[in-house]
């Protein structure tokens, strides 16, 4: 195993010359949707890129692995992707739900992965995050979640970050709204990433849909910006993996969320009056979720232990 | 439109020297298992193979669009597949659901897609298919399945038929056992055909499980045969879609099932003893099912409006 997946090493570089943005772009897009991130009113620290396990060796092409899997009570999707190109196969999975977690782990064993971060999308209130208790049987497995969701995790991101796993990685996209730590991460924008690029919108944009506003530091117009300025500006082809589905869609487009999304279709005023009345129940599992998930879904255990 | 949309044609070469088999082989992998389909019992006609609206323009790369669909209730996978690369932008269903069909349609319309053929890879028993309903509501559609089922369908395929739609094609493998029925389709095996190849296995191979063989003609013998001839000789990286998932999995690979489907990696004896040891209850669904799904999901309407 590379000397980079062992250990765990945060390089937050923060108004550096270093900044790995620029590098790693093959066009002027991402750095463009960074500067909107102005719009949604995050510091200008969040311009900044930082990268998690930066790749030491770089001598292998990226070859991504991908999987969609599903918890059906929630309708939750948790998304594995893995290098396995790179000769350690390193792994995260995206939003794991405490319930499904030993089929995950074991899918990783089958597959002969090596996880190494298990991420969050946001703080949900419908379901309790597995990372916790993939921390507690993998020990090694990193936490990630946005530092603005108020929960802790082993690292926290901001918009501009890269996650690297061997030589793929993620950016992160501020997509406040639903909740106000709720980020985007996309694959990257390089010649050897995949295309077309996937985005995982947690539940900043469903497909067909959105998140609901009304809880968590919602606010129908910063989801609406975020949408427009971080999701709807990536290519056509840019494949959207949402964090629930309830009707059975596994998968969108950019092109068809920005033609066909019954609410993010509307100009702002539009989309605001829809927000604001949808007369939505009481989240039902909110009262125990979010309290377990500001702590890695382990509101049981020590901190210690995590 | 192209006149081999417009119309509906099915061109069956029995034993002629037309039989496209060789020609869009580029390996002798497909020839080879439709040799052993000899295995199975099937009729030496099974050997011809059929087109099912062969492309007459021929002259634009095909290019796949395909999306996974699923039914929460019975948790059945309905697959999307077109051929976007051709100006009618031709489509098939795969094992549709009657009480998804409007989702499916207006998803079809959204894409911009022609809808040809809803197919199904066996007469179901745990949910209502949904040709019948796409049938009215679009008509023009044709219903496609295998000879074997009994099932009412504007074509019937056999083991080594082709279906067209643009200028993809899906190989018909016949993989009974679940029902006497079942069919497997696969991507086609030539340059222009998708990379890696997907096969659609109904209920004979499920992810780290099987169809179970207790009715409709079911044998625990023909499907270990089945699945071994049919299915685990496609390359390794061939991209398994179910008809079923009840854990959440969306996909698998032949590689994967080979080494850890729990039943099929047993020789045929300690297969068999699993199939006939399972316990099972009466299937919920099957006396509602199975009726409807012989006449198309329609027991109710005249056989004349379909």
């Amino acid at each position: 195993m590379s000397a980079s997946l062992q250990g765990y090493a945060v390089f937050r570089r923060l108004f550096s010359s270093r900044v790995t943005l620029e590098s790693s772009s093959s066009s002027s897009r991402p750095l463009r949707s960074v500067r909107r991130s102005f719009v949604l009113g995050r510091p200008f620290s969040a311009m900044a890129a930082a990268k998690f396990d930066a790749p030491a060796d770089g001598g292998t092409a990226p070859k991504l692995l991908f999987r969609q899997l599903f918890e059906k009570e929630s309708s939750t999707y948790t998304y594995l992707l893995a290098d396995v190109g790179h000769p350690d196969r390193p792994a995260l999975l995206i939003d794991p739900v405490d319930k499904t977690v030993d089929r995950d782990l074991t899918l990783m064993k089958d597959l002969g992965l090596k996880l190494v971060y298990a991420m969050n999308t946001h703080c949900h209130a419908d379901h309790v995050t597995g990372t916790g208790l993939i921390k507690i049987k993998m020990p090694g497995v990193k936490s990630i979640i946005s530092k603005s969701s108020g929960a802790i995790a082993d690292a926290y991101i901001e918009h501009g970050d890269k996650v690297y796993f061997g030589n793929l990685f993620l950016e992160v996209r501020a997509t406040p709204g639903h909740t106000a730590g709720c980020v985007t991460y996309v694959t990257g924008d390089a010649p050897d990433q995949p295309q077309p690029r996937m985005a995982f919108t947690g539940d900043a944009l469903l497909i067909r849909g959105c998140g609901r506003t009304d809880f968590q530091g919602g606010s129908s117009s910063q989801l609406y910006h975020s949408v427009h300025s971080q999701i709807f500006t990536l290519p056509g082809d840019t494949l959207l993996y949402p964090a629930h589905d309830y009707k059975g869609f596994t998968v969108s487009t950019v092109e068809e969320e920005t033609k066909y999304n019954p609410r993010l279709t509307k100009d702002e005023e539009g989309f605001k009056n829809i927000m604001e009345n949808l007369n939505l129940p009481y989240p039902k599992m909110i009262d125990v979720a979010v309290p377990a998930n500001l702590v890695c879904g382990l509101q049981d255990v020590t901190l210690s232990a995590m």
